[in-house]
């Protein structure tokens, strides 16, 4: 019989399942369950017909490089509209700046590739996106969490943590942060605290890796263009590597990402890709570029917006209704996420087995914190009372019903735990 | 002014650029050159007409999971496919030893990252697949090469350069072997050294790594279906990490690939993937799980033998004519390529410039051995006078024309060569 521990890296020894995609799986083996769990885009916002008819006509025979290998960097007319779409955004980049990537994941684990050796450190926002945990984890990088106030990272905390870690000896190389409704958070980072970011990092020479999903998903109620002005707009010194996606308003079925970078990270970036996986898929690529070209996405932009903040006021509405008294959260301005705190009596982990009893699931906080040894002394909380709600996929009744039975569910808790002995904290147990 | 160099990992620093993309860049920028370089299947031979059916019916909108996100392990019908593909080349697997990946280069990405640290030692052909060598030296693996002969790897010579490798004190993890119609050089490994490899790497306590893209494309006038039988479909010991695709059987533009692997491994390597890129594109799976269901897939495999058999005649028929006082070559028994060596005063990749002034390029085969400090001392020759020809992408007359000039080019050379001083060796270059 062969053994297998022998064979396996550091790093594979180290790795660990996404809390995400386990809570994915067990959705799967449930019968009626409300799923706020997985920030999914809603698929009937999907352009079907637009799509039917741009993928039968690129499949029409006559261009045989829809279907074949492609250049490494990306399909050349995607990357002009790229351009353009950053161009919107005051983002102005040279070709040798930009790489289509496979999904925001590629870029994520593509920058942790090219930028970390293990120990070296990476400060995120406490909590932070899983994601970008699992591709910092998977090359050793040290996370180390700064706790977040209204408009984002704590500055102060920041910049103790920074001087804490030099001392240490660390190498300190990044700062990773999601500017703009913030999974989990839906945080929106202030705009004075965007430029004092920026000018900091120069200062302290180190990178900002700005990841920027949601940029276009600003709810007009309650956040306004210029509030989602990107850090690397202002980028004078060529210090921020940025991402974006089509994942949230054409499909995340497509893969189809894309980051802009200094050209010298730029070019590690594509040889890294070149092994990753040699190119992103020419046919997604080519209908990204078709809906761009042709107005269509454009035209989805304000659609998405509208339908997901009726679905963030559907949230906030029911929220309000049933536990307005019991669970505390910043009504999201954007996004797809609404970032619950509990009653300190309560671990939103331990819940989950009543939760799905009751016919709903959430992501407990738990999953973006990074864990006490990635760390270090700046822990800002485990996040052991809170949760992440997405109100992106279900439908507005069925963002009602999880609303209810999470109410539900946090009620029978709460008795629960009041009738067992003396409050325990989670260390006692 | 921002200074990269300090912000690259060691991973990064060491990475280099594919040759083979890097002459696809080349090309990209010429008129009228014929293009043996690159291992493309030919896009005429894709069946356009049924994929733009497929895909007109699975965006018809009724089912919202063709866009959206999906699970890491890959979309479960198509597993299915994969499974009774597997089940048809003898191999039994449970889905638990299944993974989709997006594209076979991934999949060595993701086998390099989950078996190897830096310095751990993995054995490979002489010459062997570049995809490989930047995988393996992305995660700074040792490759450590060992020479071939007709029936692929020279086994006295494997078994040599293991023992010293255990004696410098090296750990070596795998052996990498594309056993069918291998990249670059289109040989075959025999049954009976299949089984003596996997008998090897049991009594060695190593893993093997099977890269098979070319499984089905064997030439049936020159190989039988017995011939290319896996090494997988003998792993009792659950000792050999498999790799196939429907790049070169469907298209490539799809990026859809899988590993089948022991259950401990293929865990591992889709936590790995989670990181890489979440999941391999919603569509592109179900375009190709269709393209498997209907029957279109083994439709197409007769056709794609036939089609490039026909064109691999016609390539050897041209190097006979023009060529056979001077160079020599194996007869490919199936795949996409054909490996030419030239008179010793040659060097095929000081020859390029001329080839490209004759409209004509091919891949130098310095490109298919691992550097000398990668290689320790079993260095089996740099392939300085070799080079990959690829007949899957022209059409025939185009490999005609193709061989005319590199023939043209390889007679330019040869009178430059001899006018010069004393035949120079490269290393006094």
């Amino acid at each position: 019989m062969t053994i297998y521990d022998q064979f396996f890296s550091h790093a594979a020894q180290n790795m660990k399942e996404s809390a995400i995609r386990r809570m994915g799986k067990m959705i799967a083996s449930r019968g009626d369950v409300v799923s706020l769990a997985p920030g999914y885009p809603a698929p009937d916002t999907f352009p079907w017909a637009e799509f039917r008819e741009i993928a039968a006509s690129l499949l029409g025979g006559q261009d045989g490089s829809v279907l074949q290998y492609g250049p490494t960097r990306g399909y050349r007319p995607l990357l002009e509209e790229i351009a353009a779409i950053l161009e919107g955004r005051e983002i102005r980049v040279a070709f040798e700046e930009l790489l289509v990537t496979t999904g925001s994941q590629q870029g994520l684990d593509l920058v942790a590739r090219v930028l970390f050796d293990p120990g070296d450190v990476v400060l995120v926002e406490l909590p932070t996106y899983t994601g970008a945990i699992t591709a910092f984890r998977n090359v050793q990088a040290q996370m180390v969490g700064v706790p977040q106030e209204a408009d984002g990272v704590q500055f102060d905390a920041l910049e103790a943590t920074y001087q804490r870690l030099r001392l240490d000896g660390c190498r300190v190389k990044a700062l990773y942060v999601v500017p703009n409704f913030q999974n989990p958070t839906g945080l929106l980072i202030g705009l004075e605290k965007r430029r004092r970011l920026l000018s900091w990092a120069a200062d302290r020479d180190i990178l900002i890796i700005e990841d920027d999903p949601y940029h276009d998903l600003y709810f007009e109620d309650s956040a306004t263009p210029s509030e989602v002005r990107s850090i690397k707009a202002d980028d004078a010194d060529g210090r921020v590597v940025y991402l974006s996606s089509f994942s949230k308003t054409l499909a995340p079925g497509y893969r189809v990402a894309w980051i802009a970078a200094p050209a010298a990270i730029a070019q590690k970036l594509e040889i890294a890709k070149q092994s990753e996986d040699l190119l992103t898929g020419s046919l997604d690529q080519r209908i990204v570029h078709e809906a761009c070209r042709s107005g269509l996405l454009a035209r989805q932009l304000p659609k998405l917006r509208r339908h997901y903040r009726e679905k963030r006021d559907v949230m906030v509405g029911a929220l309000r209704r049933e536990l307005n008294d019991t669970v505390t959260w910043p009504d999201p301005k954007g996004g797809f996420f609404l970032w619950l705190t509990l009653p300190d009596q309560l671990d939103t982990d331990l819940m989950i087995p009543r939760a799905v009893d009751n016919g709903v699931v959430y992501v407990a906080g738990e999953a973006f914190f990074v864990a006490p040894s990635e760390q270090g002394r700046s822990r800002g909380g485990d996040g052991r009372r809170t949760m992440r709600l997405s109100f992106s996929a279900p439908t507005k009744e069925r963002i009602e019903e999880g609303v209810v039975r999470l109410a539900r569910t946090v009620r029978e808790e709460l008795a629960a735990v009041s009738v067992s002995a003396p409050a325990p904290g989670r260390a006692e147990r």
